[in-house]
């Protein structure tokens, strides 16, 4: 039984950190829901804007431990989250297969696409561990600067959502492209899927030999799609990553974010394997608490816009979650990412709120 | 009692009608579902270009009667859809309202914002009726041309969704600005709900005296907002819409569309006070008729990417939701709008396995 919890005795070892986050992971209990934000780690801060203007293109920052270190420090220094993120990008993965991708700005990711299977075979592991080597080295670093107290989560995209990405050569609107093969090709969409799957469950489990603690995947893009085509692309794959890492990993946590999966939510804490489910804004609250805590710890989800306004709003919205999810196993997040225009003064109203709830 | 089934006696004049669409919505049975699609005139129709090109902006085409007429009728020539849909745009309300209003090729939707509620004031209904004549020009024009078994539906835009725009200036990924208003100043924001309900409702009613048979309410960005704020922002003034019409039309069906809504469908079809309700993609079929259909006529809801496939994969799609919905009330469509990459013959294939369904 060492310190960080890498044993294969499993549960027992998180219940027993001293990490919040990970006790309630674990199946524990805790005095208050931990808290973490999504993208707590960006561009509403100063400091990262600072030190983003450091480095040259974003993968760049993503690229460099030291700076990606920093970033990924910021927050926790300012806010005392439980929780510390990797900073990264979910196209780091489809860069490390030897996709071209570059950041433009104001636009998001920018993909040279790929929209057959027979072009599938330009996809590569030659470079993989040599491109996200200094990904390892700065999950490696966050993990010596943590104290006994905050977690480290590392995380990935979920494969229908980065395939979205690489067919589409970017954001889409109404996925037309990647859709469009999934649903006339489906056997040679499976291929993606499969060595999107591979890769991530590679990626994960090089992130938790550097020193992750738990992990996230997120599937932005659920959303997109209708229900048959949903449980064949996003729960199957996610069973198969989470069922692999488990394999390897069989301590580490691993919390799903299907966003926008609607009443599927519920097939995901029956079937995923998942130990926690991260729940989107638009997932009523009583009926997470009746259909999804009852099987899986629930992590959300308020309005990012919320630490726009702050206020009475606020204070409303993280009581409803708290009054609601708070009895039952809860990580306190917010529903989507923060956005830009978030006030740093309303997030650290947030935790304080979080932190005195009942006491 | 009329041809057009416009008297005060309602329900029975419509199922008394030669028209499949308006006999279901009325509560009516017919042999198979009628089918028409949202944005079934438009880009991915040769004809719609050509007609596309000879009006100047896109606005143009809206509010010029003989090209809007010619637009609305081609894809009723070209495939028999048993309703055709008002050619317009859910921005012209904002711009009958005074607001500035442009679309930008590629874009989208562009409107100099209006940002909190002391700028409400320069909005007004002085121009309203002006603009909005060519509009019942065109719905006149389009229910003299229809045949005995077409229905015309008449629309407008939510006043979540057209608020969200007059807010942002145009399109949206996260909400920010709108949401943020409408947490941080909800007495404000209401102010620009309730001139929005009002001017649907005016907007609506005189659709309907123009020839409109049906209505639709797209409430395109419901999903974008949790529970609380979507029944405040969505359901209550549909709710309000739906009342306040139906007082000047009673035999008038209104469907509703907040799409992304989940399992809030639900709400919507116990209180809502609508006739039908539209499905998103996302809705499962099984789900839906036993939640939904139970209690209201349910539209929907192909993935429209299937018209981009074709194939087995669009016949498979057709199949589950005829054997899932189509014994009860359905008006066949699709779960979002067409997309410009559909395939016209596709769409042809679709009207005839829905019509030859159980034939």
């Amino acid at each position: 039984l060492n310190e960080t919890g890498k044993t294969d005795s499993g549960a027992a070892v998180i219940i027993a950190s001293k990490k919040p986050f990970l006790q309630v992971l674990g199946g524990g209990t805790t005095a208050r829901p931990p808290i973490w934000l999504m993208r707590q780690a960006g561009r509403y801060l100063p400091e990262y804007r600072a030190t983003r203007a450091r480095a040259g293109s974003f993968l760049d920052l993503c690229y460099n431990p030291e700076l990606a270190i920093e970033v990924t420090l910021q927050p926790i220094r300012r806010f005392g989250f439980d929780a510390a993120i990797l900073f990264s990008d979910i196209m780091v993965v489809p860069h490390a297969l030897g996709q071209k991708v570059w950041f433009e700005e104001g636009v998001g990711p920018r993909l040279e696409p790929v929209t057959a299977a027979d072009e599938l075979d330009r996809l590569s592991y030659d470079g993989f561990e040599q491109v996200l080597g200094p990904v390892y080295q700065t999950v490696a670093g966050i993990a010596r600067e943590l104290d006994d107290s905050t977690a480290l989560i590392g995380f990935a995209g979920a494969p229908w959502t980065v395939a979205s990405y690489m067919v589409e050569g970017g954001g889409s609107r109404d996925f037309a492209k990647a859709k469009a093969w999934a649903y006339g090709d489906p056997e040679g969409f499976q291929r993606l899927i499969d060595l999107l799957v591979e890769a991530t469950v590679r990626y994960l489990s090089a992130q938790v030999e550097a020193g992750a603690e738990a992990l996230q995947l997120f599937d932005s893009w659920a959303g997109a799609l209708p229900e048959r085509a949903l449980r064949r692309w996003c729960l199957a794959p996610a069973m198969e990553i989470v069922r692999r890492v488990k394999q390897q990993h069989p301590s580490v946590p691993i919390i799903l974010f299907p966003r926008g999966a609607g009443m599927l939510y519920r097939d995901f804490a029956l079937e995923s394997g998942a130990d926690a489910l991260s729940l989107d804004t638009m997932v009523p609250l009583a009926w997470a608490r009746d259909r999804v805590q009852s099987e899986v710890v629930v992590q959300g989800n308020l309005d990012p816009i919320l630490l726009v306004t702050g206020g009475e709003a606020l204070r409303r919205g993280v009581l409803d979650i708290l009054e609601t999810l708070g009895s039952g196993p809860l990580v306190f997040n917010l529903g989507a990412g923060i956005v830009p225009s978030a006030d740093p003064q309303h997030v650290a109203d947030l935790v304080e709120l979080v932190r005195g709830w009942r006491a």
